[in-house]
């Protein structure tokens, strides 16, 4: 089988890749990116801020962008929090032409009652540290992660009266590197420009907690062995817009993306996902797809869910999972629950799963693990918890 | 076999696949991109044009460019030519963030002798015609071909004084499309742009014809079943560069990227491969990867090539390759020849394959196919030989 060749020859010979990808990005003055030189230009023309019930997903953009500027002779430039603006590119960058281009998504939350004044990050460093290796995978240069984080942290409080107030409401933050290297052959990027730029954005369900039909698809493909679908870089989703418009015209609302011969599940390109189900042994786990194989984004919210429901006793299994083995499953009525988790939606219960011409439908309790899930992360994120990995952006700068 | 279980499904699934694609691109207002509403704005400050003797591979760009704005309700704005300058995008423009890009690359020719004032376009509705499939594949807007290649044909004719006067130079031209939609969703673009660059550019082998080192690598893999291996995307390029790096490292100067449990032969990243050797039965042939699996780019140059040695009489054998069957045919001693096809190097001699440790070496004969073939098919793009697949850029115009 593909998985049984490819996978023992990943095991050491990419991790020793992925190592010298590392050395290659860190070595040199790319280290170099420092809080301490931030410079801050305020923006003198403010604009309107929208009525937080009116938000979607991160359309309007906030009064202030950071901004910095690397070159592989000198390293980073110093950090600059300027007005929000276009960015004028040659016609020749290479983002624009080879997809040298990598991102995050994060958020940035208000407290609720007596912590109303307050506002907070969730995780932040885990993201910076998975940019890292997203950069690296494609030579393109890294960052401390504390002053990168620290950075963001004072972006945020410049324009923090633009995160929504209520529960459930978000700044969204994106954090993005690109190369700005202005000739054309493929190549190492010498220049690149990291920028974080911030959306307010509303609920992901604005009529309560919606649950989404996936359509299973084995004839397109978003991540194979040697690829790169463990990083968040832009060339794994150019491809996943057209298939998930044919997927829509079916009438599901994302794709369930399978790899591999055997069919695999990997993830649904916004969020990785989740099966609480009763395996074959008889016993109640939430199963997802491992890590090991480099065939899904290693999530922070993903990583959430499974930290909380070993702390609540819940058998966790990170393994192999095809197709086959859901649809069964589905079959058998072993499947309890099935769920996305992501930064958008934090959990996104499914309710069906569509492969090869069946729609197989799945529970959504309305007191399941995956609402639980979603409230108990929600309160996290909102400072209510007290939890360690909710912190004060003021804390930060 | 992975092959057996997928090519099947993607014939018929695919193929219809795409054919959606191609109408959804094409439908509404979409064609409506006109040669003759055509804009001229010139260039008050003409640059300084470098010494021909010293340019490399497109690093220098010439005094105007072609843009054309397109948005889904109303279809393509009127192209414009306009002095060379930087594109203001959006930071949050999706192009940054979810490789929303796709290129070409073709060349401008100079006549020689009695024809040194004439300049010449090689197959330019071949570039136009697969980025309309590229467009297609990814959502974004698709163009009417004959409409494309008169507007580049007149941007040449205006910087024509810039195209390398010897034998052997050009001038790349280098049509791209991206995404200027400025909302982070992932999602079809309702904003894009197309836009032409010119950069004059030196021969690839600045030194007389010097044969490559290919490291032909299962580590990391190029392109897959269900992937997007045949268009010409950003994404497609973006994960080549840090495994391009470890090749170097090792003395090679190009990656045969490898893919499948049985480790399939497909193309070189920059160009197509192709091997001229006398097959298992005996028979000299000139076999190169099939189209058919979706791994290439149908490269103009390796179609050419193609066609040529049928006229010639030499078997041709578009089929699936390993790199078992190639290395077996080296040490067999049935390989004659082996070498890339691409619009940079049009042909580009290999003299080694390394494979899991061992260098084979190929034989370079210096009367060989491969040499002819560069002759022919550079003396065809100079206007020597009065082929239909070269034309004056008068005729365009």
């Amino acid at each position: 089988m593909l998985r049984n060749i490819v996978a023992p020859l990943r095991g050491a010979v990419r991790r020793s890749a992925v190592v010298q990808c590392r050395a290659y990005a860190t070595s040199g003055p790319y280290g170099n990116f420092y809080y301490d030189k931030l410079q801050i230009e305020k923006s003198k023309n403010l604009k309107q801020r929208p009525d937080e019930n009116t938000l979607s997903f991160a359309s309007v953009f906030t009064d202030h962008m950071l901004v910095c500027e690397w070159d592989a002779k000198h390293g980073w430039d110093v950090p600059k929090i300027v007005p929000y603006q276009k960015i004028p590119l040659e016609p020749s960058a290479t983002v624009l032409h080879y997809g040298l281009e990598c991102f995050e998504g994060m958020k940035a939350y208000t407290g609720q009652g007596k912590n109303k004044n307050e506002h907070y990050l969730f995780r932040p460093e885990k993201n910076i540290e998975r940019m890292n290796r997203s950069c690296a995978r494609i030579a393109l240069p890294t960052m401390k992660v504390d002053e990168v984080v620290k950075s963001i942290a004072k972006l945020v409080d410049m324009d923090k009266e633009w995160i929504p107030k209520q529960k459930g409401y978000s700044m969204y933050i994106r954090p993005t590197m690109i190369s700005t290297e202005p000739t054309l052959g493929v190549a190492p990027a010498k220049h690149a420009m990291f920028y974080t730029i911030l959306a307010p954005s509303g609920p992901y369900f604005k009529n309560g907690f919606k649950p989404v039909k996936l359509y299973a698809d084995g004839t397109y493909v978003r991540a194979f062995h040697g690829g790169t679908g463990e990083y968040k870089l832009g060339a794994n989703y150019a491809a996943t817009v057209m298939p998930a418009i044919l997927a829509a015209q079916k009438g599901y609302d994302q794709i369930l993306w399978l790899t591999g011969e055997d069919k695999q599940v990997t993830e649904v390109g916004a969020m990785n996902l989740l099966f609480y189900w009763v395996n074959k042994n008889g016993e109640k786990e939430l199963a997802t797809a491992s890590l090991d194989d480099g065939l899904v984004l290693p999530g922070v919210t993903r990583a959430s869910v499974l930290e909380l429901c070993r702390e609540w006793g819940i058998k966790v299994n990170e393994c192999k999972l095809t197709i086959d083995d859901v649809v069964t499953a589905i079959k058998e009525k072993r499947m309890i629950e099935v769920f996305g988790a992501g930064t958008a939606a934090i959990v996104s219960p499914v309710n069906c799963i569509g492969y090869q011409g069946v729609d197989y439908e799945v529970p959504t309790p309305a007191d399941g693990l995956t609402v639980k899930l979603f409230n108990h992360i929600l309160s996290i994120q909102h400072g209510e918890l007290g939890h360690e990995w909710c912190r004060n952006i003021k804390d930060y700068i």
